[in-house]
């Protein structure tokens, strides 16, 4: 990929502009990714001159919606590689897409005695529905271990799995370090004793290419605003005779058969999930930005934000007092830690320069702890990230050293 | 209200164009409303130059947004009547308002042999999250009925209240009436025997000044896009000492005070209700939506739809073959039937037309039961709406009584 490609891209992001007109080397697209000018295009027209509800409109216009928005539906299909669209359920975002699996698919079939099976590299997300469940069914959670790199011990998965395993779910790909897991492995073992599993898509989506029939996983959540698209909206895909099998979790309009006060019926999938007006122009914006995406090819951003992390691991590894984090193979994202400054100052003088990256937990507090820091900095790759924006937040750490020094 | 005032602000709605660049009488505002221009751009730099997320970045873009998040918030608390803003909780939109009471709140106070009391005008988002909390709980579901003219009974309410009553949930605003609630009177009966009152104010918000503290309700839910704001956004509100008292509903980011695999502690209201990412770009153009309307002044516009309502009402009445629902007052909508012909073959012709309506159940199928139909036409008003809009459907509907004629 040439720097000249990635000039091009940076052009599409109207976000990627400091206030003073600069450069604004955005280095938190694993928190959110910016919007390329398409998806705001997209988004215009259909909260404008396009604007109606879906579903149940008699007129022309909100045919045309629903067209827009089923049409998303089945975009999200053919980008993840489901059987069909009706494995999309749209919800707000990864966060409520475990929370509908952990209410719906969880409390129906999670009992008093059963396991669920996490990492320690979870994100809060992928850590807090399963506590409820675990608490409502008297379930107990166990916590699978990372190898010396902090990937996923896979080995040490398959010791911990037992027949009372109903579940197992983990992270594609790490938020915090970027360790990739290799999903079809966790995928079979979970199988081999009769679990399912569930994949937290935040950090691959927008990564990776996927395809949910050569993952052979159960579920699948990833989130719009990570993907490029907009906030209010991601995606949980699910296998679809499991999706059969689920009761709803929130009831209202558009999920329901039937209503009377002695008996509701409801839809069939994926509407049963989707209760009340949905999120249509994010829908919509969702689709222009998994156009976008796919045309670059998702396997051509894995390499190009691979190569990326390797290029800072390489030069922070030069650095004096640069602690890294995480595995030498990250699919973009690196955390790391400069001794004898905070990841928040270093984050404040970076801003200075134009420069912005995560300071924090990164909502993986088991993950700091088992780090045993309180705090990473981490820089996050994103499609329109290049050298300059490394070289940037090197000048900015340099200054850091210099200041603190 | 002069025309001008009117047109003035049609010319404000970029959706208010048909295809073929002439008016579009839209009639069907009690669904979703169309959006100002301003909502769209606040929208469009929310995703472009401004996009950041929020509560977590070190960097200058991402505190902006978090005032403009938070913000957002003080501002539906304003608008709202709200003590503060901590008791403003955002959500996707009403049915998820409705959907995280019954969950978090109802399941922890409602029990077997309980009482919740619906009355029969309903929306089906607000009876499936309660049926679905008496099919767990072994609660009661009790149907307050209708006056003569399809209003909420308050006498019926008060003879069926008991001390095992914990809610009365009800529509501030019938979606397919128009019918306005007497929301006082109705919390001060529910207050009487203890138990605590929600509100459905999906069609209230947009037309009705609102006072949580007059009203003197314990719960309060509306959507965004029905007050000309965008999809996938609503606001909770609900008393501070209840949110207090009121357990999690959804797990993961940004809810947490401290997560370990041992003991996760949660934050204090609103942030304990808003897990994960949250819907950033549509608080910042909602609040831009209750600028606007806030601008024109709520009373105002229930004066202004309510005198249309009555002028339609009284030019339906006038034609043959029309039976209307509902009351004489209604807070700008109103529902119909046309002898001989179906509810969807007159949209489908008014749409020719260019106008549209709305032909269905309107997610209310108890009340057509009770009404004796499955489905009625609704003309429904907005803001934007004027005597031209009446006009062209009273030509439509003309034109289809002589097709059917």
């Amino acid at each position: 990929m040439t720097d000249a490609a990635t000039l091009t891209r940076k052009a599409d992001f109207p976000g990627l502009v400091a206030p003073d007109g600069s450069p604004w080397h955005y280095l938190d697209t694993a928190a959110s990714a910016q919007k390329p000018q398409a998806v705001v295009d997209a988004m215009n027209r259909a909260l404008g001159s396009d604007y109606a509800t879906v579903h149940r409109g008699v007129y022309g216009r909100s045919a045309q919606m629903t067209l827009g928005y089923e049409a998303a539906r089945r975009r999200a299909a053919d980008f993840m590689g489901a059987r069909s669209e009706n494995e999309i359920v749209f919800v707000r975002g990864a966060t409520e897409a475990i929370n509908l699996v952990a209410a719906s698919w969880g409390m129906a079939n999670i009992g008093e005695g059963d396991r669920i099976v996490l990492s320690t590299l979870e994100h809060h997300s992928n850590i807090v529905p399963w506590q409820m469940v675990a608490e409502r069914t008297g379930a107990q959670i166990d916590v699978c271990p990372l190898t010396e790199d902090h990937r996923i011990d896979l080995g040490a998965l398959e010791a911990l799995l037992t027949p009372r395993t109903k579940l197992v779910s983990l992270a594609h790909v790490s938020n915090v370090l970027g360790s990739v897991l290799d999903a079809r492995a966790a995928a079979d073992l979970a199988h081999s004793v009769g679990a399912k599993i569930m994949l937290d898509g935040c950090q691959a989506a927008p990564r990776m290419a996927l395809d949910m029939a050569a993952l052979d996983c159960d579920f699948y959540a990833f989130s719009g605003h990570k993907l490029y698209g907009p906030t209010g909206i991601g995606v949980l895909w699910a296998r679809e005779d499991i999706l059969d099998a689920m009761p709803p979790w929130q009831g209202g309009g558009a999920m329901i058969d039937r209503v009377t006060f002695e008996n509701t019926t409801y839809a069939p999938p994926p509407q049963r999930f989707e209760a009340g007006t949905p999120m249509i122009t994010e829908a919509i914006a969702l689709h222009a930005a998994i156009d976008y995406v796919d045309a670059l090819g998702p396997d051509q951003l894995f390499a190009h934000e691979s190569a990326l992390a390797r290029q800072l691991r390489d030069e922070l590894r030069s650095l004096n007092s640069v602690t890294l984090f995480g595995p030498e193979e990250s699919a973009g994202i690196v955390s790391f830690a400069i001794e004898g400054v905070h990841p928040h100052d270093l984050g404040t003088i970076l801003d200075e320069e134009n420069v912005a990256i995560r300071a924090g937990h990164h909502c993986a507090q088991p993950l700091m702890d088992h780090l045993g820091v309180t705090a990473t900095a981490r820089a996050s790759f994103g499609l329109y990230s290049d050298e300059t924006d490394i070289a940037a937040l090197l000048r900015g750490i340099d200054r850091t050293q210099r200041i603190f020094g």
